[in-house]
């Protein structure tokens, strides 16, 4: 599957270049292309905040027009900052980034259209695109053009990753048997009653019952389990030396 | 409902805190805390890079630990680059995002930690968090500390966003009715039809199915389906003066 390409309409900051290609190696795009760039190119403060990317930056193919530098290009979104007048359908990232991803599967070479870092992209240009991106903010919209390449391409990574929304470590993962943790909360009530903790003693059902959901709720590990065996074992060895 | 404070750990660099108040303004987050910075505070860059966000910064409060900066926080979530040796659990930028939404309905502060721009959290400080957050990344994992901001932010905005996936300016979003197409329908079959177009004429049916559908699936405004009628007219008569 190939991602889709990233198409810089007349850049004007080599810094914002070289965030652009940090944010696509960060989320596994490698295609770059630039339209009529307004700064020098090859370009020094590119290369540096590109950082480890800088073999997106060297791999960047710079093109004098935008028919020239789509031509390949068969599904086209332009992002735009909302309010933009344009007759056109508009995507939130997530939406685009299915759609590009559906797009890639079935074969066919996909781009999205960044404007430069003050006018955006022009009329002329969002009507070569099949719809438009525009990125939900707060009150305060103004993104830089780094940080507008960095959310697309996290949304697109996000639309490929199989990252399960919650997980933990192996470790963790094996919660203890039932058996382990029978062991402990007879042990921990055994000595919870020899200390006199139960009291008055009708009260003592649901005071179990609480605590040993209490300790069910952390699903505990079968080390975990041994620590806090450890622990009671240790406690009530201090109580007796106290008392003694 | 409160949004979550974002909350730095020895930062290290005055730029990337003003990164990180610009981040959280595009999305809505205004509590700022700093433990222990490493950088001057106040700090010039910071006020320069937050941009249109110095109110954030202005109002941002420092802490000599963790413990100070966390004592009012009762969901924490700690971010952590991938591979670290934790016990805990790992939530992915949405589904914490989620989990902060809903202690904010709950009433419950919340609040997301971030780590030093070259060492990240330590153990301690991942000890007091209730899970952790990584964020998914391509095989080149760096992000910056205002990246990672930026990221979890939009998330954040995200979940509170009622924004729909897909939309359409009103111009476009009234669909043209059904007699207005059939008009056209007929008037382009009608002048097809004079032109000859149809041939040979036992395909006249399929070959109207498929114009019909193909100018359906653009889902036309009234205003469209009027410029399209205009443009017949004009090469209709176009193609009269040829001929005469």
């Amino acid at each position: 599957m190939t991602a889709p390409a990233i198409i810089l309409s007349r850049p004007q900051l080599g810094e914002n270049i070289g965030s652009a290609a940090r944010a696509m190696k960060n989320f596994g795009l490698s295609d770059l292309r630039l339209i009529a760039p307004q700064c020098s190119w090859p370009n020094d403060r590119a290369m540096v905040l590109a950082s480890g990317a800088g073999d997106i930056i060297e791999g960047a193919r710079v093109f004098q027009t935008a028919a020239e530098a789509l031509a390949d290009i068969r599904v086209l979104f332009a992002t735009t900052a909302r309010g933009r007048d344009v007759l056109r359908e508009i995507l939130t990232p997530e939406a685009a980034a299915t759609r590009l991803r559906t797009a890639a599967l079935e074969g066919l070479k996909t781009a999205i259209l960044f404007g430069s870092e003050r006018a955006g992209l022009d009329n002329d240009e969002m009507s070569l695109a099949d719809a438009a991106i525009t990125i939900p903010t707060a009150e305060f919209p103004s993104l830089n053009l780094g940080q507008a390449v960095l959310l697309i391409g996290y949304e697109w990574l996000k639309s490929t990753d199989a990252t399960p929304a919650t997980r933990t470590r192996k470790t963790v993962a094996v919660p203890s048997s039932r058996a382990d943790l029978i062991d402990l909360f007879e042990h921990l009530e055994r000595e919870l009653d020899a200390a006199k903790f139960f009291y008055p003693s009708e009260k003592k059902e649901a005071m179990v019952r609480n605590i040993r959901a209490m300790i069910l709720r952390s699903r505990l590990s079968d080390q975990e389990v041994r620590t806090i065996r450890g622990m009671i074992v240790a406690l009530v060895r201090n109580k007796y030396r106290g008392a003694s």
